[in-house]
């Protein structure tokens, strides 16, 4: 039976940061759970569906990826999928910090279940949803930081 | 006359983390003042009261520690109790970084206070209140993380 | 011609240590243009008008540097006044990986820009002006954090 | 076929620290090649054959571990295994930049090869073969910080 | 029964740093034992000795310090001195991290034990042993960084 | 009169990293001191003559760039070149603590002196003078870490 991993993040939206995680992610399993979580209490720019839509365009060539969503706890969704592993990127040490606390508290509610961690590319650790979508507000150029439906999502959002 | 040590938070609500800095606080120091504080911008899920009555019910076997709660600048409260010192646990770099601010702006206007430290035990160096209220909220096994008057007291709120 | 620098940043309010890299950045540049970002979402406690007042009137007394506001991309705003560099002060290692993603960020729109980081002064690196408002807001002593200009407009605002 | 990977060390000698990212690994990987690194300039405590040794006695119930050593650098290695991935264990923020140091220039020399990393459980995340050899040297218990084997090599080499 | 504290170092030699610390220990702790650790396999600048005596000359008017030295595990020590806790400075982020695992290992090895740490004051924060040798080699001023018996050993060392 | 800088470093040898700080530097100051220290303890491979040499031809095609050495405190050799800043490049978290530290200790020393650091290009930022030897030294490819001249000095000293 195949390895299955599941690759949760809020994608609001998906960056190549994110792809490029995703793509290093599907040589390693079998298979790849991309799945948009639905707790965050903040208002996200675009919709669950909207941010499923656009992980589909642009991880329509890797043929061992699905996109998901969920509410809940990560550790139910693992189960429910059967994956082995959660995969994350880490771009630094903040990041680092964060994701020991999930990861720590995900051992406790399911041993069985290992979280691996990916270094973002350096041409990326900087990256983020949130500086993309500051820089797209401003019309500042998004073309090598966003695959291109993406960029064009974001254009219409903000109207330029 | 004894050492009197505050150990003041949001604690919202108090975890087996907090409980093991009061525990260990309580054998250094004669006195230890539990303080709630009642700054905070956000919206609590549990009001004051409620945080101060967790407090008293999972520390009643510890002779020395008094709970309370205030509201206004940590440095004035510490002078009214006659507080030598004020205990902290640490748990990560980001903690670290944040208490030496505000250590220092204590120092500044209260010199005679000091902080004193304590490194959260490994078992626990991922916890935190916030994590304890997301897994409660969708259902998660919390019976590690708090005590069990604590707990029961998430499921109430959270009707589960 | 004279080496600008751009010196951005919220100044909600200014705090000495914002004037101490002003005033080490009017050194090695021949002009530096102090800017008060205005993107925030969050309410800020001054308006912008009165971030900049409060700027001018502690800064007046070095006689290469100007007072602006902006909104919008902060390479645009480098362009148009015509900046080699921008300046920066580093208090802590958060803040450096802060600094790190929007300086790449800033490398990636506007190649020519480059970022310079000045080491905040032992004394202030604990200092921001969110600390400074706290401890105002609780009527503690701040003279020896923020210059009297500040003080007293703080003093106002929070009607002590 | 299936997913190799390699996990590389100096292990003088192996901890439970170790063992725990081999047990882990072994769950994701269908092969683990736990490699001795052979380049280390300063003097190790137990020779490249006695630290192959222990770890084989200690992983000999994980049936898809292999043990090795190799001198030269690790990409020429794991492209000698065929290995699609290294798998190596997080402690801290100070491994965490070391090993983006060496994650990256093993991505310049064989983009072809991923790191994975995993967290160290929290019970080990202070461990390291260094300081096991320092608590030895002074008769000090060692029994939970690594496995009997390995408690008794050392007791031998200090005479204990 | 008094509370007593440990505060251990290789005090090569001993700086304003250390006695900041030592004095603030001896507000809390009812007894402070300064011990000089004896296990550095590289080659010290002063003798066990000699640094004694220079923390001796500089302690001498905080009447509840005592000057000791060991060679072996710090837990052993504390034992024999019947000391409730230990008390380490921290000045940065790798600090921290060090501290972290030499504490988790001496809960392991005798858990009655506590640490307990005091943040660095702002102007001694980047003060260290090594950067004071280093200066007095090159014949800098060091009269703000050591007291003026340890600057006049150091003279006497480097032949300045 | 200009504005002059210092560059500081081991150079052992000159990599890409340190060259596009020393670009980035030229572009901001009148005139940049490239200088080779010569304090350290441990064993270079290249004399100081050797590292020099190799610097001076990759910066060749730089007008405002010499190169220098030196023995003794940074803050003598800025004195003696009139420079009224010190330019260094910042790669990491540990980096960044590192030159607090030592841009500390040398505003006490000569107060005049400002230090100011540019972020190592994402692409650079693992690259370190000891990692290129490492790979060097069991003759990986360092075409993109190191310039040509650099490239041919390493293989002749490691006789490949």
């Amino acid at each position: 039976m195949g390895k299955i991993a599941v690759c949760p993040g809020t994608f609001d939206p998906i960056t190549y940061g994110h792809l490029d995680i995703i793509l290093r992610g599907a040589k390693v399993f079998d298979e790849i759970y991309v799945c948009v979580l639905n707790n965050a209490s903040k208002q996200p720019l675009f919709s669950v569906e909207e941010r499923m839509d656009l992980i589909r365009e642009v991880t329509k060539d890797i043929h061992n990826v699905k996109v998901d969503s969920f509410q809940g706890l990560l550790v139910d969704y693992a189960k429910k999928v059967n994956a082995n592993a959660i995969i994350r990127g880490l771009r630094a040490v903040s990041d680092f910090e964060y994701e020991m606390q999930i990861t720590s508290m995900n051992k406790v509610l399911y041993d069985e279940l290992d979280t691996l961690f990916m270094m973002t590319k350096g041409k990326y650790s900087f990256l983020s949803s949130s500086i993309v979508k500051e820089v797209a507000k401003y019309n500042g150029d998004i073309s090598d930081l966003v695959p291109e439906p993406v960029e064009k999502a974001l254009k219409q959002k903000f109207n330029n």
